[in-house]
């Protein structure tokens, strides 16, 4: 097999192990971002490209998405630079020319970036970032800012769907764990908190973040004790304030009497049970017999907390057949984005020295030039529909993307996350009922201007030149 | 709604907004941890306590798992400590007790470790880690502790089945950009190059662990020039060698026709072309004429690489239909694991302070004790079945778990990468034929001890006593 040798290098240096703390390196990249640079920077191609980050296709489960990580990006963008000893470590794998390698430690971001606020909702081929800067450094950011915008923009637009399915209940992200990675589960619970959950188990997103956390208890604490009374009481003891008894762990309902037995003995010691938590077994039936035991003895502000394999689907379901639930943690199916755990999304050169440029490929052909995004409203505030067209050709309506970066530099601190949570609170009210449905596929209408129709059919006609070339 | 207020604290600090590089902040934990941890501070419960890992069922489309992520899991154990910072935060948030923040701040992680060593082949109810620590330690590191080792067990499991797909070709790690963030990218690298990948497109992951990395070109530097042949010729003028030319972007055939005119004029400045990539269209088809016309034009070593959204399933059918097809990039339905994007796994108590313990919720009963498993070959070295049972329980078979870590200390250095191939290759090997089939399940013998029966019976009884309490 020729290609089994492709490409690999001798690699002169120890593999490192240390801890990983380099979420930050801007060697988290695609070895061809680096080749392609190598290329322009022998080419002297450094002239001026504009790239957009767009969704192609909304996931089946989709009927809108929600822009989020812009301030990730940003921050990304702010600080990109290769260090010394990476350039080091570049330059002893064989690859790069020592010019190349200078210029790379000398490489800074100096361009302009346009976007989305966080918390827009948006639609398919609607850019969420455009980046305008000399094309090596334009180039060079590709994989980074679509692992980070992707990733917490596919979160926030499902968390949303959870909140639509429960517009007034607590909803808490659990999903640290089953996330695919710690900055999975960091930036997922900040997704989930722009989309308007009310907090996160996450100890770390609370401290980075500010959100809320939220925490109770796990069977092991009940385990640990020789029986569950005592774990129950002891828990509330040490507790100052807003306690959670997991009550799942050996007989639900017995558990429930254990609470409604130690309420008042616990109430003389200044302890009041805000809630109980139902973790497996089926939620409709047990939480109509938990809040049943409850309220009978006299519990009647205690509220049921419930976990366990949920999305915003069985939390309908549940809401549906009345379970008296008040508060949902929503862990693994969250995280992972279980029913679309990816966003069909690309990052394409639309202009290139002052010139537009398209993609052709099979079932892949994209919108050429620079682009924004003009919406239109009803008159009652809802959406009626999007204008994408060039950034030259003005429209009426609100154009969606502002420039966020100038030469390098962010124009305004970051967004207060409570800015953006209002954001998304309100464009969810304006979307059409339709499109608010957590079941039934409905479609936006994204109309495309007639300056950007006119541009792609020159360009259909130029492509035959750049393939004769 | 009296839950909404639950447990959200009052933050007093400002968010920090910084750049992330905190994977290895303890803080990276669930709220419930440090909660559950102050009441067993308050109630003196230190002794000793045992967790085990292990998946209760495997995914539909898998018939085995490769255990990975314990050199991450040592390394955050060894490097386990809350730092005066975060202690000073964790009392802002007034959830915590002075005195129990000067037991966080002296915490250490002093237990042992036993487990699978990574490239394990591994079924259901096995342990894949056991940690026997006093109880607060072996709790807090729960969180963390499931969150790298799911997710690079995940990954390299249906890495090997990519393996299985294409055994004698070149498999490449394209994920990063579509990976759940930072670590996600950087882990499932390392996660693809144990299951047998050639290498990884992601250069931190060459830089961390020595993965071999690989590069082609992207549709934007083609589209950056004016003409196709002219991005080809220099693409290829800049590298040192290995070059890999990308023909879809405007039309894979004329492209292709392309490359074997350019190919003399390069040979006499040095360079051959390594292969040509695909990333669209109908990669049967492209691929056999694409093939023609390279033997036809004297490329005959001229590999076909190709990409886009590929699997092990895309891959077992573009080799069926005889697609010549020498290696492929492997990204997004690879790292996203998108056919099970997470493992029904769980971190439970399984002993404390010398007796073991069992969880009885609905449909999560868990297997009480310390456990080990102990596995049976054919004659022919092939897998028979798998023994568990209670560590105490001597049996025959090859004894899995090892111990890895003692009073907090690694028993060895990290296994080279090379070592933990070696082993995920030979135990492939080993599998019955039935489970490496990637498109039909099978199930793999797993019997359990009489020991462990025995036990699981007792607590069946102990548990009216646990209820009753």
């Amino acid at each position: 097999m020729p290609l089994n040798e492709l490409g690999a290098p001798q690699l002169l240096t120890e593999p490192q192990t240390e801890t990983m703390n380099d979420a930050s390196s801007t060697l988290l990249t695609d070895l061809y971002q680096l080749t392609m640079l190598q290329a322009y920077f022998l080419e002297g191609m450094d002239e001026i490209a504009s790239f957009e980050l767009f969704v192609r296709k909304l996931p089946r489960e989709r009927n809108f998405l929600i822009a989020a990580g812009l301030e990730q990006a940003v921050q990304f963008l702010e600080n990109l630079r290769i260090t010394e000893a990476e350039c080091e470590w570049l330059a002893e794998t064989g690859q790069f020319r020592p010019e190349f390698i200078d210029f790379l430690a000398k490489l800074r971001f100096t361009g302009d970036v346009d976007a989305l606020p966080e918390g827009t909702v948006f639609f398919p081929d609607e850019p969420i970032i455009r980046v305008t800067a000399p094309l090596p450094q334009a180039q060079l950011v590709e994989t980074r800012l679509i692992n980070l915008i992707q990733f917490q923009t596919m979160i926030a637009s499902k968390a949303a769907r959870c909140v639509l399915a429960a517009p007034d209940k607590l909803l808490v992200d659990f999903g640290l764990r089953r996330a695919h990675g710690a900055e999975a589960g960091l930036l997922g619970a900040r997704a989930c908190y722009i989309a308007g959950y009310s907090g996160s188990s996450n100890v770390l997103a609370a401290q980075r973040f500010g959100i809320p956390m939220y925490g109770t208890m796990a069977h092991s604490y009940v385990m640990a004790h020789d029986d569950e009374r005592t774990a129950f009481e002891r828990f509330a003891c040490s507790q100052p304030d807003d306690i959670v008894l997991l009550i799942d762990t050996y007989d639900t309902e017995t558990a429930a009497e254990k609470v409604v037995e130690l309420a008042p003995a616990l109430a003389r010691q200044g302890h009041s049970i805000k809630a109980v938590r139902l973790d497996s077994g089926d939620l409709v039936t047990l939480s109509k017999r938990v809040r049943t035991i409850l309220d009978r003895g006299g519990l009647t502000s205690t509220g049921i907390f419930a976990s366990g394999d949920l999305d915003e689907h069985a939390i309908e379901r549940l809401l549906a057949a009345d379970a008296p639930i008040d508060g949902f943690g929503v862990g693994t199916r969250m995280i992972t984005s279980v029913d679309a755990p990816y966003l069909n999304c690309a990052y394409k050169l639309q202009e290139y020295a002052g010139k537009p440029r398209r993609k052709y490929s099979q079932g892949k052909q994209t919108w050429p030039g620079c682009k924004q995004v003009f919406r239109h409203y009803q008159a009652d505030g809802s959406l009626h529909h999007d204008l994408l067209t060039l950034v030259s050709d003005r429209q009426d309506g609100e154009p969606l993307l502002q420039t966020v970066m100038q030469s390098g530099r962010r124009l305004a601190a970051a967004e207060p996350l409570q800015t953006v949570r209002e954001r998304v609170a309100s464009q969810i009210e304006q979307l059409p009922e339709a499109l608010r449905a957590i079941d039934r596929k409905a479609d936006y209408r994204v109309e495309y201007g007639l300056a950007l129709k006119a541009l792609a059919e020159r360009m259909a006609a130029t492509r035959h030149a750049a393939m004769r070339g």
